[in-house]
């Protein structure tokens, strides 16, 4: 197996210890130090890996969001094909939720990134680009359904992109226990039913 | 001035203080030391108002609570009397926007609060009790107004509330600057003139 992959297998399972740190003790213990007491290697070893918490948690956020991105490619494979712009949606936005163990530890991670890039510039402009990136896809998914006539063309397009993912505030909603998961599946359905339905026109 | 004026007073400045430490330098710099230093008093002098870390957060909760409640009735009591619902709720929903310093402190803490409340189960509770109360108030609000025939019958009242709450997801992402504030703010209005809408009936 050549040297790279050995390496990016490393910086993996130092993201996944990172998690689980964060999941078992909280955000606050998340150092270097616990993190590699958790991997099961050395400080020395970890920083081989990672020479700042920064960068560790920079790669854990790209990490974190490529899986998220996989878990979402492969529910839309399933879907029948082409699959409706509405069900697309749907998986993305059920996949923020903290449903499975995965998104839970994603949940709480995204909570945690805030935060840290409130203080960390490089981190925030890492968020920052991640955020808009999924703005500008679902932004094109939105304006594709409207040419398509899924989407009523009265919509404005971008304000129905910032509604749809303004539908992550259900997370911590989640989270805390204060909505119960089928509640917050009920709202992003009903949601994108309404955002879905052609209205009459008025004359 | 009696002394549980005093009390409640150096409590609030101390809240404040925390809030001012959280926003510099960042949560993980929110012990009760540093708390103690930003307040211009010792530590010891601190802990006679607080004996933990854990007491100092829940008050700081409370306390922002409160302040947003308190800027929330003024706003409402600006309005046209009787105000109208969908103005309640975009006055309610502005708020917790980090448009201007003091929304922008408590939607700061909030991130930090929901952070820490995964590893505090009384924290968590008192975070979980607060939002039940909101969801409750936002719900009664809703139900008022399809009796009162301002929403149109056929909208489940349940789901309209989780997905005015929902709007709180737009508060992180105009903090990082990937939504512009005025976005935030069509976004809103455009979730409530849809919900205020009576649509059609479909005979």
């Amino acid at each position: 197996m050549p040297k790279h992959v050995n390496h990016q297998e490393r910086r993996m399972s130092i993201a996944r210890a990172l998690w689980s740190v964060v999941d078992q003790y909280g955000w606050s213990r998340a150092t270097l130090r616990e993190v590699a007491r958790e991997a099961g290697i050395s400080l020395g070893q970890l920083q081989h890996y990672f020479s700042s918490r920064s960068e560790m948690l920079a790669f854990a956020i790209d990490f974190s969001a490529e899986q998220s991105e996989q878990r979402i490619e492969q529910a839309i494979a399933e879907l029948s094909q082409p699959p409706h712009p509405r069900d697309v949606l749907r998986i993305v936005l059920v996949d923020r939720l903290p449903l499975q163990p995965d998104a839970r530890a994603t949940s709480r991670m995204n909570a945690a990134y805030m935060l840290e890039a409130t203080q960390d510039q490089a981190l925030q402009e890492l968020i920052k680009a991640g955020l808009r990136s999924g703005r500008e896809k679902v932004e094109r998914l939105i304006r594709q359904a409207i040419d398509d006539g899924q989407i009523s063309p009265d919509r404005d397009a971008m304000v129905e992109t910032d509604l749809v993912l303004s539908l992550s505030g259900l997370a911590p909603l989640v989270e805390l226990g204060v909505i119960e998961p089928h509640e917050a599946l009920r709202a992003i359905d009903q949601h994108l039913a309404q955002l879905f339905t052609s209205l009459p026109s008025p004359d």
